[in-house]
C-alpha cells in the first residue's frame, strides 16, 4: 500500500436491522459489527447508503453511532456517514461523531438540490470544514451520483484536496466505473481512493487504490480481506482471484432484486435470523416469492 | 371552482432571504410574506424547493415558520414544506407545524433513495400520517421528480387519497407536464392539483385545477391572482392573457441562469435590496456578469 495514503483498508458499509416496531436494532447491529471485524474488516463504515441512513432521523443516527462505542468497539474502527441535505446537519451530526472521538467520517454532499455548479459543492464543503473546525477531523468525501444524484468530479475533489490536505483525505466512489478512480488516482496518488463496488476492488488496488467501503463486506468480508492483503503477492494470484470471483458471486446475487433490501436478507439468511429482512420505508422487504428464490440461490452459493 | 377542492388559490414557493452572516433573515422574509399576501396570493407555501428548504437545518425551519407566525400571518395563509429525507424527521417538523395552529402542509416524499416503488411510497406517507396522528393534518403532495428524483405516480396518488380522504387533500405538480396534472384530475376530480409550474396555471384552471404554488408569484403575484379570480369570466379574457403573459415572461427570465438564485435576484431588482441575491450552499448567488445581465433584462420587462 501507499504509505502516504491516509485511510486504507476493508471497510463495510454496514446494513442496519429493524426491530419488530420499526427502529433500529441496537443489540442486533453491535454484534453484526462485531462479527464484521471478527471476520477481517478493518472498519465499520456504518450509516451509509446500504445502512439506509437517510431513513433514520439525526437523533437515531447518534444513537446508532453510541451503541456500537458502547459496545468497545473503538472510534478507531468506526466511520460513520455523516452527510445531510442541509449544511447545518452535516456540522451538527460530524461534530457528534468528533465528540465520540470519531473523527473519520464519509460525507455526502448536499443532495436535494440537483445541477449544483462545482463552485456550489466546493463552498458547501468549505463552509462545513470551517464551522467545524476540528483538526482532527478526516473525510472521505462520498461520490454515489446514481443515488444521491450528485457527482463529484475529479477537478472538485482535487480542489477539495489542495484547499484541505490534512482534513480531505479520500473519496468513496460508488459509481462503479474504475476509470474514474484510475483518474482520481492519477491526479491524487496520495489520495485514499476507496471503491463503494465489491468487483472492483482486486482491480484497483492494482492501480494503487486504498482499499474499499462495500455492501457484500456484510456476507463476505473475510474474502474482501483475502483480496487486500494479498493482492500483490504473487505467490497467492489463485487465492486472490478466487476470493474476488467469490465477492463477485455475492455482489450478483445481490442485485437479483432491490440491493439493499437483498443484502438484508442475504444477512438473514447467513445468520439465521428473520429480523434481518425488515428495512425501513421507502425501502421494501423482500416478499415471499422474493424470499423464496433467494434462499435457493443463496443455499447454491455456499 | 370546485368546492370539493379543500385547498385552493395562489400560493407562493416564497424564496428565503440570507443575511451577511448566512442565516436566514426573518425580518426580510416576514416582510416578503406580507407583501406576497398584499400583491394578492391567498397564502404563501414557505419552505418548499424555490425557499432553499433542504438547505436549513429542522432547527432553522422551524425558527422560520415561527417567525411569520410572530409577524401576525394567520396559520391559515401558511402552508410549510415539512417533506424530509427520514421519516421521523418529517414526522417531527409536522408535528411542530401542526402544534403552532399551522394544518397544511407540502410533503416531499423521501427523496435518498432513488428508484422505490409506488408500495414503499405509499407506506412511507402512511406510516407518516399514522404517527402524527391528528385529524387536523391536510397534506398536498409534492411531485417535482426533476428535483426530489422521485415521480408521484398518479396510481400512487390516488391509493394515498383513497386511504386518507381527509388528510391527503392535494397535489403540487411541478413536473411541468399538463398531461399529468390532466391525469390526476381526471382520476380525482376533487383533490386540489396545484400547479407549480407558472405557464400552466391558466390551462391548468381550465381543466378543473385547484390553483398554484409557484416561483413567480415571488415578483408577480398580482397577474397570478388576476388569472385565478377571472378565468372562466369571458368578459375578462383579454386581460387573464394578458396577466398569463406577464406570468410567463417572468418565468422566462428567471431561467435566464440557475432559477433559484435568478428568482433571488428579481426580487432583489424589484425591491431594490441586495440582501436579495444571497443563497445558501450548494446554490451559488448570480456572478457579477450574471446579475449585469438579469438587471437589463428585468428593466425592460418593467
Amino acid at each position: 500500500m501507499n504509505p502516504r495514503q491516509v485511510i486504507t483498508g476493508v471497510y463495510s458499509a454496514a446494513s442496519t436491522p429493524i426491530d419488530a416496531a420499526g427502529n433500529p436494532d441496537l443489540a442486533l447491529f453491535t454484534a453484526h459489527c462485531r462479527r464484521l471485524l471478527d471476520e477481517g474488516c478493518h472498519g465499520v463504515a456504518l450509516l451509509g447508503t446500504t445502512g439506509e441512513a437517510n431513513s433514520f432521523s439525526q437523533e437515531e443516527r447518534r444513537t446508532i453511532l453510541e451503541s456500537a462505542l458502547a459496545a468497545g468497539i473503538s472510534p478507531d474502527q468506526l466511520m460513520p456517514g455523516t452527510g445531510l441535505a442541509a449544511i447545518p446537519d452535516t456540522v451538527a451530526l460530524t461534530r457528534h461523531a468528533l465528540s465520540c472521538g470519531v473523527t473519520r467520517v464519509v460525507m455526502l454532499p448536499p443532495f436535494y438540490y440537483k445541477g449544483v455548479s462545482d463552485e456550489g459543492l466546493f463552498a458547501a464543503y468549505s463552509q462545513i470544514i470551517e464551522k467545524i473546525a476540528d483538526n482532527r477531523l478526516k473525510i472521505i468525501l462520498y461520490h454515489i451520483p446514481q443515488v444521491s444524484g450528485i457527482a463529484l468530479s475529479v477537478p472538485l475533489v482535487a480542489r477539495l484536496a489542495a484547499a484541505f490536505p490534512d482534513t480531505v483525505v479520500g473519496i468513496k466512489d460508488s459509481f462503479g466505473d474504475i476509470a474514474n478512480m484510475q483518474a482520481l488516482l492519477a491526479e491524487l496518488p496520495d489520495f485514499s481512493v476507496l471503491a463503494g463496488a465489491d468487483p472492483l476492488l482486486l482491480p484497483l488496488l492494482k492501480f494503487g487504490g486504498a482499499g474499499c467501503i462495500t455492501a457484500t463486506s456484510n456476507l463476505v468480508a473475510d474474502s474482501l480481506r483475502t483480496v487486500f492483503d494479498s493482492f500483490d503477492d504473487p505467490a497467492k494470484a489463485a487465492d486472490v482471484d478466487a476470493a474476488q470471483d467469490r465477492i463477485n458471486a455475492y455482489r450478483s446475487l445481490s442485485n437479483s432484486y432491490v440491493q439493499i433490501p437483498t443484502i438484508k436478507g442475504m444477512v438473514a439468511l447467513k445468520n439465521g435470523d428473520d429480523a434481518w429482512f425488515r428495512t425501513r420505508a421507502p425501502l421494501v422487504s423482500l416478499n415471499a416469492t422474493e424470499r423464496a428464490d433467494l434462499t435457493t440461490k443463496y443455499a447454491a452459493l455456499n
